[in-house]
Parts: C-alpha cells; sequence; structure tokens
C-alpha cells in the first residue's frame, strides 16, 4: 500500500491523507476501528471511515476540549469525559493537579483497547490513577448522575454515529443535572462550515438550558474544512474568558491553548455570528 | 467528467474537491490557469494546479485581506494590490468610500481575462471607476513608486510560483518605500501548519523593516489545513486592534470581517507564538 490515500468528503469536498501502512482494523459491536501509519502525519484514527485524530494535530483539539471548560472553573476537582477513548482528553485533564478524579464513560471497549495497542501517546491518559473507565451508553450513564462532576467534555463522534444521543436537548438537560454548583461543560460542537444546523442547534439547546453557552472554534487542519468547535456552557460565568491564570507548569506543556486563544476563540466570524443569534 | 476530484496535496495530505464541469483553461506565460464549476462548491480556480479560491469561502480570504489593512488606517485614500488577478480584494477594498484610487499590479493579464469571463462575481471588482489595471511585475512596480499608498495588500500564489520575489526583506522595503506616512500593509502569509518556515522567515523580514507586525490567521476551509495568514506591518500603530469604527454600510456587506475578528485573528496557538518571536 505504498500510495493509499484516506479521503473523508462531504458536500462535495474534503480531506486526503497519504498512510503508508495500515496498523491495525476491526469491527467492533458499534463501528469500524481503523488505524493507520500515514507518511507525515504520524498515526491516523478512523471511527466507520471519518477522522478522528492524527498525531500531527490531535493536540489542538484535545487541549482545547479539556482546557477550556477547566479555566472556567475555579476549583474543578471531578472531571468526566463521554466517549474519547483513544484517551487524548484524559491526558490532557490530567495536566490539572487540582482534579481528583477522572471519570470516562466511552460506549466502545474495542476503541479504548485499540488506543492502548497503538495510540500510546494518547492512550497514557488511561495511566492516571485518577482514573476510572465506565464502558457504557454516555447519554445513560449522565442521566443516571445527580451533581456529581465539575467538568464533563463530550468527546463524540458526528451526530450519525453511535453519538447521536449526544446531540439533542434532553441530553444536554441531563448534563445540567449531573454537575455540581460552578459546573461546566464542553461538548464537540462540528464545524459551521460543513454543519451549519448541528452548530446553530446544539447551540440552541445549551442556551435553553445554561446561562452562559458559547461556541469556540479551534483549528485542526486534519478535520474537514480544517477547524471544528466545542459548546461551552455553564451556569457560573460568562464562558469568554478564562476565569483562573492558567498554571505555568501546565502552561509549559501546552502547544495550541493559551488564555489568549481561550478568548480569541469564541471570535465569531460574521455568518457564524448570524448562525448563533 | 462526473466523478473527477481535484485534489492538492502536500506534506502528506491534502484538500480534495469534486468537480462537474471543466470551464476554461490555459498555458499563459507564467502559469497553467484552470476554472471547474464544482459540485457544491460553486466554481474552483486553480493556478498551476494550486487552489486559488471557491466562491464558497472565498469571502473570508478577499475580506481580512482587503479590511485588515484598512480599518488600520486612520483615512486612506490610496491602495495598491498586488497580485488579486481574480478581482476579489478590488472588490472589498471598493466597499471603502473613503478611497480614492484603487491601482493593481497584476502580472498575468490572462488571469485577469479568465476571471472577467468565468469569476464576474470576483471580478466585479474590476468595474469600480476608481480602479487603475497595471500588467507588470510587482516587486518591480512596487520598487518604482516612493511615498504613494496608504494601503498596499500583496495577494500573491505561493513562493514556489511567479510570486516568489514577493517573499524576501528587499521587497518589505520596497514596500514601506512606496507607502505614505500612516501606510499598512497585508500580504499573504501562508499557513504556519503547512509552511511554517515561510510564516517565520516572512514574520522576521517584516520585523526588520516596520515597526509594528502581526500574524492574523484566518479560515479558509478549501485551502490546505483550511486556513491562511495575513502578515500585517505598518511603521503607525499596533496591528492588532482597528483604529477606528467599522462603517455600519460596510458591516452590513461582511460575511467574515468584525472588530472582533480583526483581534481575534492575532491571537497564537501556543506553537505558533513560539515560531513568530
Amino acid at each position: 500500500m505504498n500510495d493509499k490515500w484516506i479521503t473523508e468528503a462531504a458536500h462535495g469536498y474534503g480531506n486526503t491523507i497519504r498512510v503508508t501502512k495500515e496498523l491495525f482494523r476491526t469491527k467492533s459491536d458499534f463501528q469500524t476501528i481503523e488505524i493507520y501509519e500515514t507518511e507525515k502525519l504520524g498515526k491516523l484514527l478512523l471511527l466507520d471511515g471519518i477522522i478522528q485524530l492524527t498525531s500531527y494535530d490531535e493536540f489542538a483539539y484535545q487541549e482545547m476540549m479539556a482546557h477550556l471548560p477547566c479555566q472556567l472553573h475555579a476549583a474543578p476537582e471531578r472531571a468526566l469525559v463521554i466517549g474519547g477513548g483513544d484517551g487524548g482528553v484524559l491526558r490532557e485533564l490530567g495536566r490539572h493537579s487540582e482534579l481528583k478524579t477522572l471519570d470516562i464513560c466511552e460506549i466502545d471497549a474495542a476503541v479504548i483497547d485499540a488506543a492502548k495497542r497503538f495510540l500510546p501517546e494518547l492512550a497514557c491518559g488511561f495511566d492516571d490513577p485518577r482514573v476510572t473507565v465506565h464502558i457504557a451508553d454516555g447519554s445513560r450513564f449522565v442521566a443516571e448522575h445527580e451533581n456529581t462532576y465539575d467538568v464533563i467534555i463530550v468527546d463524540s463522534t458526528d451526530p450519525g454515529g453511535p453519538g447521536a444521543p449526544l446531540f439533542g436537548e434532553k441530553f444536554y438537560r441531563d448534563l445540567k443535572r449531573a454537575l455540581r454548583p460552578g459546573g461546566v461543560i464542553a461538548t464537540q460542537s462540528e464545524s459551521p462550515w460543513l454543519l451549519p444546523d448541528v452548530v446553530k442547534n446544539l447551540n440552541r439547546a445549551a442556551k435553553a438550558v445554561f446561562r452562559f453557552v458559547g461556541y469556540a472554534g479551534f483549528q485542526v487542519p486534519t478535520y474537514p474544512t480544517g477547524m471544528i468547535g466545542a459548546c461551552v456552557a455553564t451556569d457560573a460565568r460568562d464562558v469568554t474568558a478564562p476565569c483562573r491564570e492558567v498554571a505555568p507548569e501546565l502552561a509549559a506543556q501546552l502547544r495550541y491553548y493559551t488564555a489568549e486563544i481561550h478568548r480569541a476563540s469564541f471570535a465569531q466570524p460574521a455568518f457564524l455570528r448570524e448562525l448563533l443569534t
């Protein structure tokens, strides 16, 4: 397979990545999992043919999903990740020494197993002694918890896959119930260039439930359109500015997130501002 | 050609766009010019196989290249575009009623001709009575002008093509000489994800010449990595904030640029901040 290109295309265009070796492929109970060695971007993880991450730019996604909500909570102790079976968001949460427990609820154990074998630089997130893994349906898990978490991160696949229940207003109500006072959520919220209706509807669902809601856009070149965003919401404070300093020992480890990027990511091009009002 | 995909790939990955019809193809004295009808993104312009624009997202590029420097000048009267033969930057400059003359220096008359025939929604920029077209080498044109312009926009191809002389310190010195006091430049400055050395070197060249320099990043999904940036420089003022209000009649026409986006576009991910210091 010296000249194989993996292409993810929708809306008449997409991304294409040259891969040199298939490292892993399985069909789990939920989805097809593929991991490739690429020519220039390190490893590539696909779920049902959709690009989840490459070693090249995964730091941008994981850092923003983890640090946006953590830096909006004055003293977070309990964090939950829904999805995120590759371990990357856990890895980033692990950099917060103030967190005491890191729960993760992933529906597909096969993703975790594959990441532990082939993506150790992400799956190292599971090595943290504060981590507890729950193999379960994320929407049910959230509904069964009340007043439990300070930060919840929904690192889901797209609305079409097993993550479908994670895109409605009912789920946002359950997220709110699962938070302790002052709690903050960040949910994978797609690209307004590709799925404007999803961005719009998630924003609307979150606004119906939370007092402060924002869409934070960030660059992830290997995702279609080169960017993606998080819906960040809380009842505690304006989401567009971190509420505390980025700890110097945290900042020293980061390649994307900064306090300035936190603020800037909520600035929206005119067409998106219109979509979100 | 019902199932033709045009792919621009480098660094082991790239963008691919489905096209339905070839509208135009010629080999000019400088480059191969191709225009396609795409399945979902409107028209597509390629120069030497490199994606220059699609109807879908060209507004983001043209607006940022034109309005960033214009909003950094208190009262710009004379503007110059180097390159930009499609007319898109001229179209955006034309929205500034305070501008009195719009010069454009494009090396390749064939690009202008093709745009006038097949990209009227961009080439309408040439219809403005304030426009004067110069068919000439941009680096020479700039070197021949002194104390002439308030705003200069370098809408160039990549460093590999006919735009190569537009990427060195000598050119930045000439740009400065061509400006009147208070003048501002914005030059196409590539993506730090793809060409970090170009971004770094342009920044260094501009800093050697101008007092205030910044890299403004913005989303253009159909460019490789989904974003690109402008090197914005002046001796007059900090480039990261517009120095005057966006006129309401201008703002009403814009889909990307806002004062908030102007400021946010200069916020840099940690890895890029490091690259630019």
